[in-house]
């Protein structure tokens, strides 16, 4: 056993308090052994956290890695046709190593901003897990499913790809899910056999539900139900299953999704920037749902730093809400963390014994953090990823005062930038 | 003469497109010469922008700086609650060194995020005045002038003050308005008495209008007019005045805005924050309304990034106007430079021959700016503060590669921290 102390610093607790004190991780197991002010500097190695904040490392609950190599492609345009002139054509011109070139400059960003965790539903999934495992983040990740526009053998070998990719992955750190991408743009045969085998196979059913009423009007002209329902009739919605955005969702859509213990994953950022609505966040709370947060693709957003979603989630749960005690700062953080877990189905996001050791270290020596009247406001409405100096996943350091160790950061930029030229080339010839 | 070049960048061009160039300034006279590729290293300092875009610097249209001494101090309550009970007492009980020490904090903040110039209100201006002198940022002033729960001699003395400061302030960097508070909080007497003495005094008047619906009703029950033509009727809303927030304007309002010249200060942080709404920013730009950017005071944001703001104002300015082609990227950076100088009446805000020498510039080099599609999407929705390597400002370097020149950070810091802590022991006895 090999051990790693985090010392000096102030630790957020379980319950949103945080208090001095320092971390023991044994990097063997990957585990928290302790978190106790009386450490010191018994662990085999130190990692300091002299005037620094050491807190859960982010769960980043839904998002499409890859998509950094669109940063800034097709900005301020409406989903449909972002969708169809923009984002389709270039995705469609993707290989598998673009995907990992995508998914490495992603994983850098992610890791630079203290996020430790992420769930991502794209395609060439294989190239995604093997950036995973290199980079050393925890993941699950999945294939997205999509019916809509191929014919029954290309719909027959999609179902197939996703479940082979949910079969292949799986190790300590990178787990699987069937993805069927939405409730309109899977068809119902499909939905319902892809929950059927994930059911076989043990493994969560992530979807996109209700993003924009043009998802939810459909489904309700098609069938007098609303989607939450028709997606329960469809066997989602088990306690393991999580689904991204729900924002356009009813008092009764928020019942059932309490009820059956589903994760909601909120997008904030994606969902202001698409102008899809705002999601009844602080209802959903109330009601006792499960929700997590997630930036979404980076195309939407346009970055991967889960600091922007807490602060946006805060924010925009107060205008959703119409009241500005809505979405209070422990809130939003405990989203992030606690809440992304319970989604993704991570053991992380708490610091305590017996935990997975994935944290992340955040200078307080900073004049938007002074003064330090309340420091989970500062994570809430202050904090930036700039501010994180360390960022540690199943007991391993991947960033040591701002240096990845895990990722070659040049390479990863110069990787990205080539592939994204050559890609945008090849989707506008 | 001593020239200074800011070498081998790429320039935000005053049209918001980017060009690589150098940028030459006279630092005598604090403006730029030239700005042309082929200046290369014919200045007698250089300041390396290499992978680096250089931008005007931001300008923060509407602040309470000092108030940074309240940085989380009482978050995630309603906008009357939370003055009534937390912030108002508070401010009671600052000294003019308080607020000399929360100005200088929030400075050190601003130039570490690209911020060059500002406009503020509060209390105790003469210790900002002295501390925006020694910290070499562009200001323009005020005291603000509130007459509510005051006595007629409180409210003379408060009106003499007003203009005391607004005489006494004035250099090349610092400039003064008077500023009654806002429409509901002065008298329509005061009001008027003040903006007389503006006209005479030649100085702008800046005031809060409609920034929630509770500020609209009262003046609509009483006068039977909307804000805007109330204050009109008192001789507010000549070309060189500035109003923040305009949240609750409706159409004939904003035509107003627009024919009278008035520019308009949105804080789109802080309006989500306090769940005041969401203000009708692209109706505003399609009608010809000059809109800046300002962050508000720290108690109601929680810091004073202007890129939170720009980023900010694109996402909620789409949900407002229920489009995601609203509030495009070149808008809000144009808002946050050209729009905010255009308000305040500063000449800066656009990189150009003839204009002060006040820019910021970028680092490129890093994930979340990567790949490089289009530098101005990542100037609204990517880039934060923390990207900034350079604030210069009158041509002066305010800070060198992250290393400010004009604060000593780590007083500031314990300053700031030392004064807050005293401050809420007192207000709180
Ligand atoms: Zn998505
Ligand atoms: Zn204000």
């Amino acid at each position: 056993m090999t051990t790693l102390g985090i010392t000096n610093g102030v630790v957020l607790q379980p319950d949103l308090s945080v208090s001095k004190s320092d971390v023991l991780i044994d990097q063997s197991s990957g585990e928290i052994i302790d978190v106790d002010p009386e450490i010191g500097m018994s662990g085999d190695r130190q990692l300091d956290a002299t005037d620094s904040l050491v807190i859960p490392g982010l769960i980043n609950a839904h998002t499409h890695v890859a998509m950094t190599l669109l940063r800034g492609y097709a900005d301020d345009k409406p989903l449909e046709t972002w969708l169809r002139e923009d984002i389709w054509p270039a995705e469609a011109e993707l290989t598998a190593e673009d995907v990992r070139a995508g998914a490495r400059l992603g994983m850098a960003e992610m890791i630079r901003s203290g996020t430790a965790g992420f769930a991502d539903m794209y395609f060439h999934v294989p190239a995604i897990g093997d950036a995973v495992e290199a980079a050393g983040m925890r993941a699950r990740l999945g294939h997205g499913i999509i019916t809509v526009g191929k014919t029954d053998a290309e719909i027959e070998s999609d179902v197939e790809e996703g479940i082979r990719v949910a079969r292949k992955l799986g190790s300590e750190r990178v787990s699987t899910a069937l993805m069927p991408h939405s409730l309109t743009t899977v068809t119902e045969t499909t939905l319902t056999t892809v929950i059927e085998r994930a059911r076989e196979m043990d493994v969560p059913v992530h979807s996109h539900v209700s993003e924009t009423t043009a998802e939810v009007e459909p489904i309700i002209e098609e069938r007098d139900v609303r989607p939450v329902e028709y997606a329960r009739s469809c066997g989602h919605l088990q306690p393991e299953d999580f689904i991204a955005h729900a924002v356009h969702i009813d008092t009764e859509e928020i019942e059932r999704l309490a009820d059956t213990g589903t994760g909601v994953v909120h997008c904030p950022a994606s969902n202001m920037k698409l102008a899809s609505g705002m999601a009844p966040v602080q209802a959903m709370l109330d009601a006792g749902v499960t929700v997590g947060l997630g930036t979404d693709g980076v195309a939407s957003n346009n970055d991967l730093d889960m600091f922007d979603e807490i602060r946006d989630a805060a924010m925009i749960g107060k205008l959703a809400a119409e009241d500005a005690s809505a979405l209070a700062a422990p809130d939003v953080v405990r989203m992030a963390t606690q809440g992304s877990a319970d989604c993704v189905g991570f053991e992380s996001g708490r610091i305590e014994s017996g935990a997975p050791a994935d944290l992340a270290v955040l200078s307080l020596d900073a004049p938007h953090l002074t003064p330090a009247h309340d420091l989970v406001s500062h994570l809430a409405y202050a904090a930036t990823g700039s501010d994180v100096r360390h960022t540690i996943c199943d007991g391993q350091i991947l960033m040591r005062e701002r240096e990845l160790l895990t990722i070659d950061e040049a390479t990863a930029r110069e990787e990205a930038t080539k592939r994204a030229e050559e890609l945008i080339a090849r989707a506008e010839a």
